[in-house]
């Protein structure tokens, strides 16, 4: 069932023993805002913790600080960011995909498989969410906790630069600064430093950057073999999605990246009118308006022409905004 | 003399027949301000006109739209984001240097060359200032000059990203997008995209990027040949700058490109307590303990070795932030 943020606010008030599920392939807004609603459930005394099916990268580690990570049997799970169960990843579909009380989430596509669902599909992330519900509350957004949500506000919206970047977006940036957030070195972390290793492998991959369609889309494949010449890995990738939309006339922007077992990852990434949802969706992914992801099969070729037959599809629906 | 904002506006209210000059080699700051402050101006039945001693650049044309640019004989002489009336090029600098009435700057170098100057040297941008002071004159902020003054809010700050955005920058730039900036095209425009020929160029200049002093120093040479190679010119350079710093473990990052006259236009971005306008003091050129830059002469070599040379005494009084 949907529901509102006054119901999502009153089912986690009554709950306790709460377990916060992120989804894998964690990301900075699923990460910042199960931590935040978590610190924020700890300190109303709640017992919490926050689990993710995949390691936690690095440089995300500082969000659980001061975090509380007790092992308990729970009685209420919250998603958070995760817009099908799938997504929880293997083991904590099978044992908790079924049993989901509440899902906040900002993704369209979500398939309202918890219990309860409080979605808000024009949010720009989950963290403005969870900011609001955090006010909603009464709870006092401390230095620590705006960080959190900083994080969340920035990393799903390229820092305030995607389409998806609302006047609340901003709003709520502005009031997470004035909170306290770290805003610096979270930027820095996240958006302005370059390890060696990824200013090596982005030279690469914009070395072969193609585009296709009157230049209208642009396509960039980083390989296992980028990978070894650049020493960098699969970790640094997402951070380059975003290049070949910034081709000046690019509608479509592509980004594959070869897994380990030869299958390619695609992300789409788009300006305007161009839904990158619908071409992903066609392929077996999904996504937002204006970022989505699929895997693809095949030789690189074939997974190369395969994402551009449905990048044509769309194009040609396409009108300049 | 240095005076405060609402004696700023005090003079301005009273003024008419109002010529604002922005500095040469003109960016987003200095031209946001400058026609933001003239809309408002104009708006209050004032005759007003935007000078620049340089051309503007095709990307900051829009910031003109529906503004008067009468020709008249000036009584009250304004420069927004002007440190040194050599600022204004030498000739503004022969009509105007020494008769500017009022100077609205937020360079802590400004030389104090006007009558009256209104300096705030921890505002981010001369164009939070603005902002202010239209406020404060009582002036409705248009969806229009809301754009202005964006434009100067974001190019001074990398968008939101440099060490000198601070609380109220983010709060300026949420007032802003309320009041109907066109956020996102700004953005587009300014951050998110590339001509070819600068990305183009930009393979080029990170091809050649050097380390020095155990990493803590990356530097990027834009040659002539560059442009040749690449089609770009030197319009296309500033967005090049911050791109050494990136590198992780960077603290001075240095972009230097070549002039015609065979001279080199250095530009040193620092983090931390590295006072990259102290490096640049030693060398002929100044502006902010963040970001400074100055012309050294001789051979690309020469010139590479004299700014090393500071950059080396910077780095030993350096501590890690």
């Amino acid at each position: 069932m949907r529901i509102d943020m006054q119901a999502a606010a009153a089912l986690l008030q009554r709950a306790d023993r709460i377990l916060i599920l992120c989804h894998d392939h964690p990301d900075g807004d699923t990460l910042g805002s199960a931590t935040a609603l978590a610190g924020a459930l700890q300190a109303m005394g709640k017992t919490v913790a926050v689990r993710c099916g995949d390691p936690i990268p690095q440089q995300y580690g500082f969000l659980f600080d001061g975090l509380a990570q007790p092992e308990f049997s729970p009685e209420t799970v919250v998603a958070v960011d995760v817009a099908d169960p799938k997504l929880l990843g293997k083991a904590f579909n099978a044992a908790y995909g079924a049993r989901v009380d509440l899902c906040i989430d900002h993704h369209a596509s979500n398939t309202l498989f918890a219990k309860e669902t409080w979605i808000e599909s024009d949010s720009a992330s989950a963290a403005e969410m969870i900011y609001l519900l955090l006010q909603g509350m009464g709870q006092t957004i401390t230095p620590q906790q705006a960080s959190r949500l900083f994080v969340g506000v920035t990393t799903d919206t390229g820092c305030l630069r995607f389409s998806n970047t609302t006047v609340r977006t901003f709003r709520i940036a502005a009031e997470l600064a004035a909170a306290g957030a770290d805003t610096y070195h979270i930027i820095q972390t996240f958006f302005e430093t370059k390890t060696k290793t990824f200013a090596a492998l982005e030279r690469l991959a914009l070395d072969g950057m193609r585009l296709y369609f009157h230049d209208r889309c642009a396509l960039m494949c980083i390989t296992q073999e980028m990978y070894r010449l650049s020493g960098s890995d699969e970790s640094e990738t997402d951070r380059l999605t975003n290049l070949p939309r910034q081709i000046e006339g690019v509608r479509v922007g592509l980004t594959m990246r070869e897994l380990p077992n030869g299958d390619f990852k695609a992300s789409v990434r788009t300006h305007g009118d161009i839904n990158a949802s619908a071409i992903c969706k066609r392929l077996g992914g999904g996504g937002h308006a204006g970022a989505a992801g699929c895997t693809l099969h095949g030789t690189k070729q074939q997974a190369i022409n395969a994402l551009l037959k449905e990048v044509q599809a769309e194009l040609d629906t396409d009108t300049i905004d």
